[in-house]
């Protein structure tokens, strides 16, 4: 299978040398802005160099990597299946709910195969769990958790353009959510507040937030987020259900344990998301291949991007009217 | 310290064998509807059988011990503080807010020390977290996460005149986040849903429930509930704070682990809130011992077990309502 | 069961209190050489002051518990058994095999039960481990690891007259390797060192040690000790078997955890042997209870003290001599 | 720097993809006695097949790692110094120890480089708590206890050629307890049974096994090898000091985690070496690379080989004569 990139920032370059490093696949070509990121890149992983357009044009390509700035996603995936490629996008396909639903007809129109870069559920340990819920372990699903820590806040300049902490940082756990729930969310009621940084509270958005859902039948779901953890990059997932409670937690930096007059003492855990989650999107990666490959639809599907934009957005207001939020992801 | 116990059954023998077993302090005498119960615990506790006027009315006694159904706590505090006695009772003071308004004011005006068996403030583990996060081991506080499950539902008719999980249950999670967020909550949003059991829903009650508050200055509180948990008598508490976090999680019932091609497994945690909290009565017992005899009040207070009632008051309207509800506590 | 004490020092103490506690026994008189050590036990425990020799003849005691200092341990015994006790014993009977030997014919003799205090093997932790491997839980045992490690080294005073560490205190952890093994060692190989304290080194002993033994059929266990430990006394056992590994540990002070940028701190572990194995100890008496009460021997028995004791007598043998020393409990 | 590889079976298979995906050197050339085996890792690395003589005699080749079977390495180390390359080659140098000495003369003559491939060193776990050993974390050093489990026995043919337990398996823990002890042992003993296969007893080995060393200032080490454990592959370490302990242990498959009535389960430990040590074999080629570039002597040194070699042939003897075998590594 053959790949062209588009963008070859911190994530484009993890998913491009995680095609070069396949057998069953060949980096081709990429495309950046900045033609020193897009030649490092291309050098490392023995591709060539390429304008957009040029991999968009490309008739020899199977599939493009779209890895570029949020409000290019939509036009870029538009233009790729049209152009008849599968497309794997980095999530969000955009920050407009109404702009997706556009983007996602025309993909559907085209028929290609579109993927949404959702990594956790890739991770080998989130994946296992959803597995070992799905086969019933855990029985009926009651309460989904889910706790997600940036070890520090970003820059104010990218919160500003961020859409917010709900669309930029939770939209990961509102798939997650999703993901665990087995079934639709029908209200979202949020908090929030600037509690790391006040600077983030002066640019309009929150640090510290956390939201309940319930879904029809009554499940529950409870997120945190905060944009700040000391002890490293937390991200835990816990379902408690009618037979048992399902939970996978964070990944020590070592198994290193010291025991004095001051107690146990083990590592942080990973604190850098790409050491995290390099599981992750290599078994992203494959999991695009393997359904283009099969001929079957990849998922997460554009549909399930939208519907977690849906989610952010409908916390996003929860949090700005301080009233709850129905959403009715069911009838998309 | 001379004790007068009203109430012999499962919480009241508890506490009358606390008295018992200290040496500066003496159970004297045991009232209860059952003359059973009352006499089965004299005997074992050294105490003499009495009527509840009786032991009222006795002027030897410095301390009442109430653990008497819920119905008559608010009656019984104010007679046993008009009678010139501390009073140490179990939560709550009563279903009605107003009732425990009227019942507060009897005690101010009576100067007699009043406190609340918020039972769990004294548990060894969460009492030396709080205590560090007052040293500031955790920094500022921004997340605090309570999760309390039971083993399995009550019967039915119990439900139905309780008041409801969020006033039965969650009343103690709520004193709980009280304790540990330091700073008022001052709204309250619930949901909740009858998966456990679908009797307890037809009683109109839920089993399941989940609640979020936030303070004046927005730090988050997340409390879940459920009425049944295969693996035993869960009680965690988290709190995320601006240097770190802090958790206190459960207590396994040995320490034995086998490990198989099935996996390492430990045993369930403590089941009966009994075993799982009997430091946590002695401490609480003691507790009030000492500040009886220092001439403090004895906290958790009166007002105490209010605010955690208009807590559980607000969770059930919200519930009701499905809209977030307000509450002053500060100015109580 | 009436109950004569003789000795209450420390462990006297625990054991006169845990008669005292229970609803079946009580502890009639205490014998010390310090009058003011059993007048502050007897008040508490509700005993009387009486001389050794009384308690003896005091024909209304079904059983007398010994806790006296170790080189009075076989005369009592011998004394109290002649007189129609039932005895419990701390350990060890004797620092001299011989004198142990001689001891056991007398109790043999008079026909009455002798138990002798290995405590650990009734922690619950322990012995739920125990009792899973008899069920075969890890199959076929092959390798029994045990670690003991004091939290600090006692004065060299105490040292000079204790028959060294392997009788003193590895004489618990040949206990526990019997106990777990279910098979007799035939070969004890030592060494030791004193690392700890150099007066210990001085004074003849060591302070650090390990222990390889063997069995018959070739099952393997390893021992090691230590007279310090910073971070709280340390008592783990491990056994791994044909179907998997056991392994039962140590019990922290709290469940509380704190997470910084310095990683995840859990408390030390408890600290004082008089806590950790104070479940142990009242489990202990009951089972002498139960036994005496069910006329069946209890267990540990007298044999079970000889077999330890020879056992740290080969492992002091072994480290005089440097060599591997059998010996052959089967046949005793 | 430019490899050439003689060995393409499981283990060079490893290090010469390792060396192929490093950006600062090439894998030229692969020889293998099967056609096939080579011609399959040199298409994966981008390498030619060649003959080992052929390799060792191109001049354009830095560097041969040798992962052939044991009684080649001395032969082609030999040849290899002797042709001017560094040379990386796998644990052992030889079954017998004056072939070792013989061939480490042959080096030191050759001045150039000989790693010896303990990767177990080279574990970001194993190797984070020999550093913060060093750097005094846990004090002065006085107990170090290792762990090693293989999760099945080898088939007995292997077992006949291996040199035995001591030799093939427990030479890794030998190296290991030589690097956290920081001073070399001077008394070996051992003990052994073929508890897991009578066959490999029929063979002549053992399968389980222990080993006591002690330094000459009185350090102790413990070693205990199974060749099953039901749950993965076991390797641990601990080091008890005069500051606290220091441990390291295994990775589990997953962080998932499911409580249900009978209990919390993990998931088993990575069960085979080669993920378990994926990331020392990155790591053992790098301090290779880094050391010959650098120009310093790379570590694990051939006298390191030959040390563990003395110490798993003294364990050999111990176990053969029933006594601990003297060692005197400081005079090599």
């Amino acid at each position: 299978m053959r790949f062209g990139l588009l963008g070859a920032g911190r994530i484009g370059r993890i998913h491009g040398l995680n095609v070069a490093a396949r057998a069953d696949a060949t980096l081709v070509s990429v495309a950046d802005a900045s033609a020193e990121a897009a030649a490092s890149l291309a050098a490392t992983a023995g591709a060539k160099v390429a304008t957009a357009d040029a991999i968009l044009a490309d008739a020899t390509l199977d599939a493009v990597l779209i890895c570029t700035p949020t409000d290019t996603h939509a036009d870029l995936i538009e233009a790729a299946v049209s152009a008849g490629k599968a497309v794997f996008c980095e999530k969000p396909v955009d920050l407009d709910a109404e702009r997706i639903r556009r983007c996602l007809k025309v993909v559907a129109q085209s028929g290609k195969p579109l993927m949404i870069g959702f990594n956790r559920r890739f991770d080998p340990n989130f994946a296992a769990l959803e597995s070992r819920l799905r086969q019933g372990d855990a029985g009926a699903i009651e309460i989904v958790s889910v706790i997600s820590r940036d070890p520090s806040p970003p820059p104010v300049d990218y919160v500003k353009r961020s859409g917010g902490l709900f669309r930029d940082m939770m939209i990961h756990d509102f798939d997650m959510a999703r993901f665990l729930l087995a079934e639709e969310p029908v209200e979202v009621f949020a908090v929030g507040s600037a509690l790391v940084d006040p600077a983030i509270g002066e640019a309009g958005d929150v640090d510290t937030a956390a939201v309940l859902m319930r879904t029809a039948s009554g499940r529950i779901a409870q997120i945190s987020n905060s944009r700040r953890a000391t002890y490293g990059y937390d991200q835990r997932i816990e379902v408690h259900g009618s037979k048992g409670m399902l939970r996978a937690g964070n990944i020590h930096e070592t198994t290193v344990e010291i025991a004095t007059g001051a107690g146990f003492r083990a590592d942080p855990v990973q604190n850098f998301f790409l050491e995290r989650y390099a599981a992750a999107y290599r078994a992203e990666l494959d999991a695009f291949i393997v359904a283009c490959r099969g001929g079957k639809p990849p998922v997460p599907t554009g549909l399930d991007g939208l519907k977690a934009q849906i989610l952010a957005d409908a916390a996003t207001e929860s949090k700005r009217t301080g009233k709850p939020v129905a959403v009715a992801l069911d009838t998309l």
